[in-house]
């Protein structure tokens, strides 16, 4: 009984044969594999998480606000601030990390005998998350360059009529942006296909040239626009996600959100992180300086690099990418393989683990070259 | 458009017309309706969780272990200590609630195209959360005083043959507990019917006058044990469930936990009450003589108790709940209408708590009687 292995149990036929979703978690001197801010959060704000979760755990034996509307309302301000559009707490929810965010979307828009698109190679949690709640994935066509082709995107929304839309921008693994014309495109064509949500996934947003594309929730109540406080906040480790949508959307995922989601603690850190933003995107800053410095260098040195909008850099091309990965690996830094043939994805990290990143593909390149 | 709702949106069938699910959240003095622990934590605790927390947010610019090592190690530390069978970190998985726990669960081994079963009345979650995640649910019988009849309720798995079979114990919302014998039972009858999951949620279990049912997992692979730190912890608020089990059943609900779903302040956290186990285990003691004192006091005043093994209590019965339920309120104290015809439920609180819902359910009785 002890060699029972997961085959050997009942689960759902989907799943047999599968492992696991993550990045392999290697000791290793530089990581630029999970697209991790590098900067630890500042010493004051350490010492005020603290103090707020001092607060909270006087009060933990009580369960927590079960509607966050506290932290809503903090995260509705941030984003009318940032964003270029006016939303309120009622717009805004917030769970577990935005992976907890689209689970409830799919358990609320999509599941059994519905379907979800993406347009691939794009987050791959999508498509899991899909096929964990039930939900039929399609893989919805990119260009060769990474780009979205409105018409032929609106062709397979025409054609798949799906219940639910990713559109993620900036883009991961690839790092380019999607134009608000081309999610108005994919939007209206998913209206006139099915009554659809269309998910505009800006967990990279804030890394952007550009603006949020949080305006276009104005007249689209189908809309939603997803966040996260991993990347811009340098908080990957508190797992906080977030949706800015109309009312009703917001109304409709607490049909199905577990009763007391997002813990007091959880709560308490968010908040305490939210009053420290403009140290915060001060670092945002400083990643995007280092981010455009990794795609001139990289193009210096001679790869093709992917536009990026976002703290990670797409580079290739390699005739065997993971077998690049690993010589890259060799030398101390640790990228991230994502499956895309010929491409690997580099974090931007401090201007340190950069230099240390360059010299390892500089190397690199020669032995290709040699 | 602002005045869109739910069901104007494209939300699934089976939400229409549904409310989210969660007790009324009232400004009441005395508030015996959630089955929390009355007890805040120690103001020792208090400073510990602070400091641990403090620690983790020093990298929380880095994803959470994504497999809560120390954590799941601590936690099969104390169900050694306490539940009567040895486990060890590969037989325990930890999550969000357990909520979550029985939502992976559910995910894995129930979903679109099969079944759960509950003997009813019982923890609503488990009907609703199979809903969440597409899995069909049957409602399996009771007897009038509560108990399950493991005759009858192998009967309702051998002809249904669910692929979940969820049994509570201590139940609730009644606070009876089950005995070995029965899940035993039901146990085989569910790997007669199909090789089915059989989930012993035993959130309560440390109120219990019994033992846990933990070293029933020896030789059943197919047994799951769920718990929870809300209750005997005192740390609702923490939002930490845990299950142990088989290796391979932990194995498997990875397939569909969301990547780093534990944040590191969870963990931090969870880890800190688990340092203090002894200090919370005595408040345990305490609520247990307080819930054996609200049995007795209840049946001297002429109510009908349910046998409780819980840190609540089942009273009645009541021509109309409903209307009991708000005569109490009327007299500040906020209990639980479960929506079990003729019964109310009544968490213990502290003996000055409990003490004004004896004085409001003395009222009441007397006003019966007149």
């Amino acid at each position: 009984m002890s060699d029972l292995r997961i085959d050997d149990l009942p689960v759902r036929d989907e799943l047999r044969g599968k492992s696991p979703y993550g990045a392999p978690q290697l000791d290793v001197p530089v990581r630029l594999n999970t697209n991790e801010n590098p900067y630890p959060l500042p010493e004051a704000l350490v010492e005020r998480i603290a103090e707020r979760v001092r607060e909270a755990a006087r009060h933990l034996n009580r369960y927590p606000d079960r509607d966050a509307v506290e932290l809503r309302t903090r995260l509705a301000e941030y984003l009318t601030r940032t964003g270029g559009h006016e939303v309120t707490l009622t717009n805004v929810w917030a769970a577990n990390g935005s992976n907890e965010v689209i689970q409830q979307l799919l358990q609320t828009f999509g599941g059994p005998g519905r379907t979800a698109i993406g347009f691939e190679p794009s987050y791959s949690m999508h498509g899991l998350i899909a096929r964990g709640t039930g939900t039929g994935w399609i893989s919805g066509p990119r260009n060769d360059d990474f780009t979205i082709d409105p018409e032929a995107a609106a062709r397979a929304i025409a054609e798949n009529a799906p219940d639910v839309v990713f559109i993620t921008t900036p883009n991961n693994p690839t790092g380019n942006a999607v134009s608000a014309e081309t999610v108005v495109a994919l939007y209206d064509a998913a209206q006139a296909a099915k009554p659809s949500i269309v998910v505009v996934d800006e967990a990279y947003v804030e890394f952007s040239h550009g603006a949020s594309l949080l305006p276009l929730l104005a007249g689209r109540p189908h809309l939603v626009v997803s966040r996260t406080m991993s990347k811009a906040f340098g908080a990957a480790g508190l797992r906080l996600g977030y949706l800015a949508a109309h009312p009703a959307v917001v109304d409709a995922v607490q049909l199905v959100r577990l009763p007391y989601h997002l813990s007091a603690v959880t709560q308490a850190t968010a908040l305490a992180a939210l009053e420290h933003t403009d140290t915060l995107l001060g670092y945002v800053s400083r990643l995007k300086a280092e981010r455009d410095r990794l795609v001139d260098e990289l193009r210096a040195i001679g790869f093709d690099v992917t536009e990026s909008d976002a703290n990670f850099v797409q580079f290739g091309r390699f005739a065997d990418a993971h077998e690049a990965w690993r010589k890259i690996l060799d030398r101390g830094v640790l990228v991230r393989d994502n499956g895309v043939p010929g491409w690997l994805r580099v974090t931007a990290g401090t201007p340190a683990e950069n230099d240390a990143f360059l010299d390892a593909v500089r190397a690199l390149k020669k032995e290709q070259l040699a």
